[in-house]
């Protein structure tokens, strides 16, 4: 895709962060200094001068967006993002982060590279959930585009169970777990939960997702990778309480007859590439190797 | 031990089980017959025609337990049962469980030969949890005495976030775990939730403990298993909401400042060994090997 | 790609497999009786009446080839095709394979169906290996143009030694390894040897390859899912003996400083999908989920 | 067991190191100066000027071990140990070992407190193996007595195939496995080759054994932890090449028709305990927890 001429620069501040609003401050006046635009949500466009909006309007006015927080911040905005595929830059407040890929250090050089159109974006598939009620005949969708960037997850609710989860991948048959849950993970959401339950290591550009059982019974249960253009059923079956919660961020309860659809959304995070190959961000943030 | 020669038996059946409730009268009309005394509790002990006792009166005054259910309906009855080590029959109302090793074809059979003296008994551990809320000075114990024969484990109770768990075992730092829980299982345990989260297949009669952690956080963390006579802290630090669950059934929500203390019980659960090798349960219920 | 029409059939049939012969003899029979041309090599041909082709140029005068055996024969002739794409129909001997996908009794169906043009292709990747021996300067090729279809892998040749081995990804350091061995394996290859060593079970289209090592000395070496697009090279560092395989049928000792190079074949396999959809095949085979 | 007072003690010097033997030098002449004996073997005594003997009457003659060098030479020298459970202390010449767990800096100061009798020994269990030839009524001993500290590991000898390994434990069948072999290891063991394998970390002084398949084929073949009093046959089915090592080490070549014999050692390792908690050497080694 081509890149687009930047003159507005969104900026998103982790929340009761002073250091994150300071950083902004400072990289707000330097933006403005060179003539372009900082834009920012209302409290923190006061507080650092910038043109105060609506977050959703963010992503739809600047031509990139900068995030000054750690990972938790940038899955949230990511969320958020419509389809204009604006780039985003992460800046992580303490070390690497696997998505906030540049340090407080490289901050403002990272900004300047970006402004100079020197730079590389990946294009990271998102997750698109949503869920319908009822059986055969009388269905009502409850909830309808719900969105990941890390992970979709089907997760018991009451401690002590096991979930028997029935899932149908392309229109097939696909498995039936008896489990604590089920991780539905992007390649980004790969180094997340996904890593946690046994799933591998997956190159974040990739066209594929991974489904990785939580705890399940039975043994031979292995992760398994498929292409993002297969539409996953997942359904809980029997009267256990279960959730759905999105990027371990958003959560809505799951009832008895409840199905649940993933797919890959038609929006995608464009993430400016971090100088840091991707290798050396999985052994510095996992010890990994 | 010596066997105490039987007169007393005492008939647990799993509740809301017609067929439970079936053999037990047959069983308790055999037992009358011969001459013994059936017990039970007060409902069933009516529609059985057995002699009415206290579920906690069982334990001391039968010599012989036999559990009509599966293994919930074992796992119940064994953390009722005090130091008297009272031999458990347990008859499975369908296949075969890790702990009911006998089926129904087999239960007349099966307490033919106990009643015989044909038998042998496996000691097993159990554990034993408090709960100690407060810092140092005033510590007050909210929880003591609680029981699990297969294994206590502490939960997250919010989905999407994950506890910081600190152990100390054996009054020494053992680990710090980043990870949605930790499950602590005797051997008999090992092949249930502790199996689930990738931990080994221990011999049922070890002395022995494992330390299996759900989903860590951290590649590095392998399951443990550590002698029966260490003694385990558990703190989950901050202020995230964790529950103590014992055997999937009992469940104590801990607040901030608490830990939670891990023994060997006194008690020993002495189960009458099945003639089924374990070996054969396992690879008949784990479809192992 | 366009489906070619169908005029000459080439039969491989497993070595010193007389029902494998016995089979082609009918399947031979058949399309000769249909006005098409049935191959074979020498020796098969003249038992089954064939008209007879060296092994090397089946590929390029059939536009199919039939399998006639296990898995093993067919990853055999899938290294030895060139970059016809000749699609490939497996008869498994016994049940299903991976990737010989119709029983012997669907083979005369099958075989109906595909001459018909009712029929899918999957083209799945291969992977191409060569050796370099020598340090910087003089460096001579010792091997290359070494293909696998399910995987390349690197293994020690002495046991009680561990290997250290190091790969650059991409142009980029990776990962430095100390175990038994690693193994690079194609999509199709997840679920044979790589599977063994932990790694993911992957939709056999994918255009991914696996990393997965053998018995890592390091806790936190997880299995790694990668573009297929990403150069390999490996390099077994120190004296110890190690060796080179290939599908596990062909082997190539490694010298102390050789380097290996793997990536994905031009040649692609163009395996004709069953109409045993993967997930069931999974199941019966891995006895999965 | 009563710690017998210390006279002779034996200097274990790494081969070709001549750090160790600088180190060995120094600890025998401090002993000398104090009155007691230092021993060593023919090349090493002339070389610290200690008293020559035979590698195996150290054991015999002295009351103190000290091994200078890494775990492989502690390894080495507790298989050739008899069952005089003469105290070992091992002084790792980088860091701690598993086995080894003073420092060089701790040297001195650690061989002054255990003369002093300020040490406690941790009774470890070795394994002993057999192989006997032949089927039924012609059997032939073909090795005897083997000793392994660490692991007695059945694998295969060629690249590229898998064996298929019959285990019997206690006279019952215990498992069938088709892996690239099957790896018996003490609690000692559990952090060497069978944690790369998959095992638990086992508390070194425990009265199990561990078993652990190396690259099982099939999913569901977990780790199993059994008492040490079980006696274990394992057999290699067909024809394969296979081998027995042991503390990779040793290795004796396996016949078709062989079978292994394993069981505990009426011989104990008498390991020196660490000031290092266990617990402590665990998360320096393995970078665990």
């Amino acid at each position: 895709m081509a890149k687009r001429p930047i003159k507005n620069v969104g900026l998103i501040v982790k929340r009761d962060s002073p250091q994150a609003l300071a950083i902004a401050r400072e990289l707000g006046a330097w933006i403005t200094a060179r003539g372009l635009v900082a834009m920012a949500e209302g409290d923190v466009a006061r507080a650092i001068k910038a043109r105060p909006l609506a977050i959703e309007d963010l992503a739809r006015h600047a031509e990139l967006i900068v995030v000054l927080g750690g990972d938790g911040t940038l899955l949230a905005i990511a969320r958020l993002i419509g389809e204009r595929e604006t780039p985003i830059l992460g800046i992580n407040l303490g070390g690497l982060g696997f998505l906030t890929q540049a340090t407080i250090e490289e901050a403002r050089s990272s900004l300047e590279r970006v402004l100079a159109g020197d730079y590389e974006v990946d294009r990271r598939i998102m997750l698109e959930a949503s869920v319908t009620r009822g059986g055969r005949g009388r269905k009502a969708a409850i909830a309808d585009g719900l969105r990941a960037f890390n992970d979709v997850v089907i997760n018991k609710r009451e401690i002590g169970t096991m979930l028997e989860i029935e899932v149908v991948a392309d229109h097939k048959p696909f498995c039936s777990y008896r489990a604590d849950g089920l991780i539905v993970a992007t390649p980004t959401g790969s180094t997340a939960y996904a890593l946690s339950a046994g799933g591998p290591i997956v190159f974040p550009t990739l066209n594929v997702i991974v489904l990785a059982p939580i705890c399940p019974h039975t043994l031979s249960n292995r992760p398994v990778v498929l292409p993002d253009t297969f539409e996953l059923e997942i359904r809980v079956i029997g009267k256990l309480a279960a959730a759905l919660t999105l990027d371990g961020q958003q959560r809505i309860a799951l009832g008895p007859d409840d199905a649940v659809k993933v797919r890959k959304s038609r929006s995608v995070v464009a993430l400016i590439r971090s100088t840091h190959p991707y290798f050396e961000i999985w052994r510095d943030k996992l010890r990994w190797g």
